[in-house]
This record gives C-alpha cells, structure tokens and sequence, in this order.
C-alpha cells in the first residue's frame, strides 16, 4: 500500500487521517505541530528536499491556504488522488478530481463531478448531475438539490442548502444555515432563507 | 442475479442504477433518451411486448408520471422490489414496500413503515414508528423525528423536517428548508421555520 | 457474543436493538411492555436479582430518565458499553463513553469525544474535536461544526446546528431548527436562525 503524507496539522488534517487505511505521515511548517499529531511528523522543507514516493493529501481547511500548498505539490510532480471517507457514497459515474475529499457520511450522486482540491465535509450531499468547481469548500450537513452547479472558489456554510438545477457562480460565500432557491452571480455573499445578497465582494 | 429493468432515462434513473449490483436496461419512450445513458436501452413498447424476466423500478421522479407507470407495470404483473441503496440503513423491522426506493445515506429506523412508490431521498431520515403513505417524494436532506405519520402523495423539499410525533395529511407539499411543529391537514402547500399554511390545493 | 440487555420498552429501546448483532432481551418495568416488544421481555426486578452477565444499554430517550437508570446500572457494576450504530463512522482516535449511543448515519470526528450516557442520533455530525458532556440528546439530523464544545445535560432538537469553535454550557436547549453562531451561557433555551436567547431555566 502506497505511503501517505498529509500536508498540515489542525483538525482537517486529522479528518483526511481517520479515512485511510494506512498510518500517514504529517507534513507540517514548524516542529511545534509535532506535539500535537499522532503518528509521525515529517517538516515540510524535508518533504520537498526528499520528494518520497506516495500519495500526498493537502489537510487545510482555507481554501487559499490549500490552493498555494496543493499548486506546490503538482508543480514537484507529486501524486495527489482524490480522498473518499470509508462510510461516503461515490456514485460508479460520478467524478471526483484530484486533491479532492469526501467527508464521511457524504453522498456524490450519479454523473455529479467534483472539481480538483474541493472539500465535501461531513454528511453534505452532491445530488445527480450537479458539478462543482475547483477549490470549494462545502461544510458540514450542507445539501445539493439535483442538477446544481456552482463555480470555483465557493464556500457553503453549515447546514446551508441550494434547490435542484439552481447555478451559482464563481467565488460566492453562503453563510450557515441559507437556502439558495434561485441562481447566483459571481462575488457575492448570501444569506438567510431564502438566502439574499449580504453583500458583494 | 435477476436482470434489472429500470424505466426512465433522467436524474433520478440513474440514481436508482448507480444502488443496484446489475447494470440495468433503461426502459424510454423515446430513442432521444438512448443517446444519454450508459448502458443499454429498451423501447417502452418494446419491453411491454415482450415482459422480459427481472425486476423492474420507476426511476421517475414526479409523483403523478411515477404512479401511472407503477400502476402499468403491476396490471402486467411485473415484479417491483424496494430498491435500498449500499449505504442506507433501514432497521431489521422497518417496512419498506414494493417501488420504494431509500437512496444514499438514508435512513430508515425501527418499526418505521415507507409505503409504495414512496422515494426516501439522499441522507433523508424517517425515524422509528414513522409511516409513510404511497407515492410521496421525501427529497434530500430531509429528517422525520420519530412517530411521525404522513399521508399519501406527499412532497417534502430539501432540508424540510418534521419534528416527532406529528401527523401529516394527504396531497401535503412542505417547502425546502421548512420545519414542521404541528399537524398538518391534508392538501395544504406548508412553508417556513416554523411552517405554516401558504395555500390550499 | 455477549448477551444484551435493554433497559426500556419504547421507540429509543427498539433504535439500539437495529444497532446490535444480537437479539437483544428487553428489561422494562411493568407486564404491559411484552407485548410491544419483539423477542424475549425481562422484568426490571428480576433483572437487578439475577445480574446476569452481558452488556446493558438504556434505551430511553427522556435525559432524566436516562441518568437515573444509568446510575442503578453502574451501581450494580454492570458493563454498560457504548453503542454504534453500522452505518455510523468513529474516528479511530474519537472517544465514545460508557452508555453513549452513536445512531445510524452518525459521524464522530477526529479527536471528538463523546460523554457518557449521550445520544447522538439518525445522521447528526459531531465534528472533530468536538467535546460533548455527559448525558445530552443530540436528536436527528443535527450537525457541529469542528471544535464544538458542550456541557452536561444538553439537549439540541431536530436539523438544530452550531457553527465551529463555539462553546456551549450545561443544560442548555437548543430548540428544533435552530442555528447557534455564538457561545452559549448555561441553563437557557434558545431558539431561531440565528439562534437567540427565549429564555433561562
């Protein structure tokens, strides 16, 4: 079985950890975080002077964060698939991109694609058909109605939900507990239920 | 292994496919639909004729379309089982009737009783001692608490949820994102947090 | 295999039976139980004589209740294990406490840790590093963001949910539906999205 190294060292870290079956090895900035892991520690410029064979998984939650770690790793060649959580369920025709992970107890429906370094946290469902893009972060108990699509760079906050076939664009924030019921420009922060224009950005 | 036969070519189609263990024939009124599926593909009036061996499902979701072609293929005589997707939980001494379909992540508890044609969408829950009548489209990300009854034909919308030991008439439609603190009468359009009457149909 | 005892005769006795692989006996107080109940029904008397060997779980929802029944267990020295559900995922480095109950569908993350007698019911999320207090009812559908903190005696309805890293006191109730985004004092209830204060107890 192919080794494991996860970039970071907070919690997300350790929720990319518990869906392996292998023991990983945390790759982190600074020796302070080597207290707080299980399991081994490797500091993040030995990675990169060594480049060991395996798969590396990039654990930061801030979508920028991720994207200036996970754009690193591909430019040193390193192998980055996508992570599925034991207990989720990846339709046999859905796509999943690399980088990306499954929390457990998440749902990808049939024909749903999900874009490179995008987060599905826990228990959230991505109905058929619905695609989302690049480097989002869809939290904990979010729901996808059939048919949504949404651009890069999205955040979905607890609990927040989008009706079926409604598309959303790029870099949009929906804050906690909203219901997207209709489409939504690029830029912009949502709000409430239904979910209104908080404020552009 | 029976051979699965499968009616409908959209969503929810292959929604239904991606929980069997057989790659199933999709059964479509129109050679348009041939284009969009993978796997193979029969004529409607082709399988009527010929009433292949194997176990059929609707794979339709609007419940009136569902419950007319339910309703031909059991006047056929053709086999209909309750479709439980790998992930799904449904309690030893739950009930789930022919043409029910209990999807990704759901659950369904002890003693709760799921009627015909009744879809119990991704990571939706029906608790225990609920019952459901026929034909009703719970969608995804909706939870009963337990004890709560419904009637036939019921629409329950993304993220509703009925709180324990309510009683829900016939022909009710809740509205995404609604929470339900109280009986329901039969059709009515419900909506809000808490949910009240938005219209009588 | 151990054999297993259910305190209670009720809806939340019968969810912990469809969790375990063995037919349980339900332990209850009055005559009346035996005959809601599938397989074999013990008087609570005639169990506290004997103290047969195997497993105990309390099957009864009310917190109070619980606590009370609880306390006469473990009085006795009997082995009260927690209990998890199938389809529910434990992080491999979470901690469940005696008496716990994780139910069908339900995700405990990294480093979250569960307190002894707590129900965390049908599909609801305790995120990693979530700590949750002794003797709370965590009801369905209900989510915790990363980093949740929660006393004793808690109670959170029906698809309620709490943003990440806020930290909740004892014996608060949060009331179905609801959206806490900031800490929480102790003994209050609290209601609507976002969550405010309705009133202290």
């Amino acid at each position: 079985m192919a080794k494991a190294y996860i970039f970071g060292g907070g919690g997300h870290a350790r929720v990319i950890a518990s869906f392996l079956d292998v023991a990983p090895v945390f790759v982190v900035r600074t020796p302070a975080g080597e207290a707080r892991l299980p399991g081994s520690v490797m500091l993040d410029d030995e990675y990169f002077r060594e480049l060991p064979p395996g798969d590396a998984y990039v654990g930061i939650g801030d979508n920028a964060a991720r994207q200036a770690c996970a754009a690193r790793l591909r430019a040193a060649g390193v192998k980055m698939p996508a992570c599925v959580a034991p207990t989720a369920f990846v339709a046999r025709d859905a796509e999943i991109e690399s980088g990306a992970v499954i929390c457990a107890g998440a749902v990808v429906g049939s024909r749903a694609h999900i874009g490179p370094d995008t987060i599905v946290n826990t228990l959230s469902s991505v109905d058929h058909d619905c695609v989302l893009g690049a480097l989002s972060q869809v939290t904990a108990g979010v729901t996808f109605g059939g048919g949504v699509k949404v651009g890069a760079n999205g955040f979905f906050g607890v609990k927040s939900a989008v009706i079926p076939n409604k598309t959303i664009g790029d870099n949009v924030y929906v804050m906690a507990g909203s219901l997207v019921i209709a489409d939504v420009e690029s830029n912009v922060v949502m709000g409430g239920n239904p979910a209104r224009l908080v404020k552009r950005v």
